[in-house]
């Protein structure tokens, strides 16, 4: 019998562009792998702000922001997932993070954080409006005025705050970003590689 | 009779570091794709200058930069060529630059590239150092020292220029850079996308 490999991190920012095509793959890969996968919701906001940015690096250097965008474009063509460039970028995630963040281990996670992304990144929707939030989580929760509840109290933001931190310590400055015990892996393009590492 | 493809460019700076590995396999894959390359030689470091840097982002922002040198080094190790942390970096590419882009359609300028890259990356040698350079050109061309003289006119120095704002024309921002057509194709992450573009 072989041991069963310790789970992938997966940390992801919901502003994120290449975290989108990646949470939408990310638990196929990780089934042919043989991996669990653990979802890590965290801002980058406050690491961008350590780094002397306070607006993404896509929109400082329109030049690279207009490559990125065209390249996001082709790999959502390549991996059949819809695409639309969101009107309003980056899009503030923090209420979106904080549901993730306050019910981390819950099973519903995924799912609503691929809801989050394509509200954002297919249909153009704003994801830091209350009602897209709440539609995202419609069908995959009990009672989602009560997951919005428990998102705005006092103990989400310090849940928040915790896995940004915890992402800082581990060395994390952008997303998506894999984590293979004591292997970071940065970007969509690097996913297949995390999980080879893994295996090795 | 298929019509032959158009050859895709590969452009690239000496100093920058995910151009090693591009440069040691770009011409296997064009190889394998039936399809030519044309070797671009640039500075980035002007580009750099427009956005505000004056070094590399890399040593900018050190988390980055570590992150960089462990994930070459893993790339390395997957494409079986030699590495080595360079002492120095970025290293001045100047010269060697002028001498690639004095001589951009000679058939040795892709060998003088690679042999460039490996004692940077793999030799920790100063790519700035004539000896250093009058050694990449040794058994490749018949007359290292004239080469190297003509590299230092000023016909070279307005090539270098010509290149380089080329590439700001065609909206080159880092490198490696591949380009298909009107497409750009970021990172030795994109090399074989760039020749599956012009595929279709």
């Amino acid at each position: 019998m072989s041991a069963t490999p310790r789970p992938i991190e997966f940390w992801f920012d919901f502003a994120s562009t290449y975290s989108y095509p990646a949470a939408m793959r990310v638990e196929e890969v990780a089934r042919r792998y043989g991996c669990e996968v653990k979802w890590r919701p965290f801002l980058l906001g406050p690491i961008f702000k350590e780094q002397g940015w306070t607006d993404s690096p896509f929109n400082i250097y329109p030049v690279k922001g207009r490559y990125m965008w065209r390249d996001l474009q082709r790999l959502c063509i390549a991996q059949r997932i819809p695409f639309c460039k969101p009107s309003e970028f980056p899009r503030r995630g923090l209420l979106a993070t904080r549901i993730a963040c306050a019910a981390e281990e819950s099973q519903w996670v995924p799912e609503f954080a691929r809801r989050v992304y394509t509200a954002n990144f297919a249909a153009d929707l704003d994801i830091a409006d209350v009602n897209v939030l709440l539609n995202c989580l419609k069908g995959i929760v009990q009672d989602p005025a009560a997951i919005l509840a428990a998102a705005r109290r006092q103990s989400a933001k310090a849940e928040v705050r915790r896995n940004t931190e915890r992402a800082i310590a581990l060395g994390i400055f952008g997303a998506p970003m894999f984590v293979a015990g004591e292997e970071l892996f940065w970007g969509n393009d690097r996913l297949e590689a995390a999980f080879e590492w893994k295996q090795k």
